[in-house]
């Protein structure tokens, strides 16, 4: 089971057989069911979250209450509040399980610590912070460039997956649209 | 003049006299005049400034032909189309100098080029890519958890020198609220 994390690893980054292992040795498995809240506000995130199997939503609430969906990840993604991972302070967001899924994680203490003793490991998290800064940027002029069918034919282009795997509840949320235009949105598409 | 660049470098990361001579000589000066654009929409952008004197505005347009202002970078703070110079695709945002500035500059393959050759060239990236992810994450969530009142109030707390420095023109716009809306929350606050 470890092969995939390893693989993904060795895609990467040029990495030592040895390296690998020290990599690994500091990743805990664990499985958790549909719906699962793993970070809530309040708290500081301590984890990076590998994605084994299912998925996982970051989202946070709106003033009035309503759920904003900021990030899916799925299969072979990192994820996890990232900016309450960066900065040490508390989460303003959500990681949540929406299947059930099986996750590798490392605690951020293991995960600062690799970034000093393996160089090619600043290589993998400056990859996966390019990332993360490319799409939140392009999701931000989005929100503020593109009207909903816009944002719904975008989606349906760069993340398909998003559209079909997941509930229209969270589409909806993650379009930031009621689920009422999202269904008028599908049956015109 | 270059003091202060290497300054700014050796308070981030630990680096030899050898190295920052290397990192300083594929940085270029120039002056440019207030309201210059550096990068437009179209353009890929191969270039990362770092701001000696005078201050850069990223922004793009709406749909609609507003501009929208996405960032604001002063003194000793690097800055540039991220987006554009991490992905080497076309900059859907414009990099205009917004006072007489003086920058230095780096082209984007020196820059990668300083990645291979100096391993620490990662952290100072890091940093400024968690920077960068950061500050993005925050806005992003500030757009839909917060009204103007609260966003006006967040910036002046966080980020005077935005409201006391820069235009109301320009402060509105990065607040995507109309100047009038600005002028009022400025005299009631």
């Amino acid at each position: 089971m470890r092969e995939r994390l390893s693989s993904y690893i060795r895609e990467k980054i040029i990495i030592s057989d040895e390296e690998v292992e020290q990599v690994l040795s500091l990743f805990k498995v664990m499985q958790v069911k549909k719906n699962k809240i793993l970070i809530s506000p309040g708290e500081t995130c301590q984890r990076l979250y590998f994605i084994y199997k299912g998925c996982l939503r970051i989202f946070f609430l709106t003033a009035g209450g309503t759920e904003a969906t900021r990030h899916f990840a799925f299969e072979n993604q990192f994820a996890t509040a990232l900016v309450s991972f960066i900065t040490n302070e508390t989460s303003k967001e959500f990681v949540q399980a929406i299947e059930d899924t099986i996750l590798y994680y490392i605690s951020q203490k293991d995960f600062y610590h690799l970034l000093q003793i393996i160089p090619q490991w600043e290589k993998l998290y400056r990859h996966y912070l390019e990332y993360a800064y490319v799409t939140n940027t392009n999701r931000l002029m989005s929100f503020i460039t593109l009207d909903a069918t816009a944002r719904y034919r975008q989606l349906l282009a760069q993340n398909p997956s998003i559209v079909m795997r997941l509930p229209n509840k969270m589409v909806a949320s993650y379009l930031n649209i009621s689920q009422e235009t999202l269904s008028r949105l599908k049956s015109k598409a």
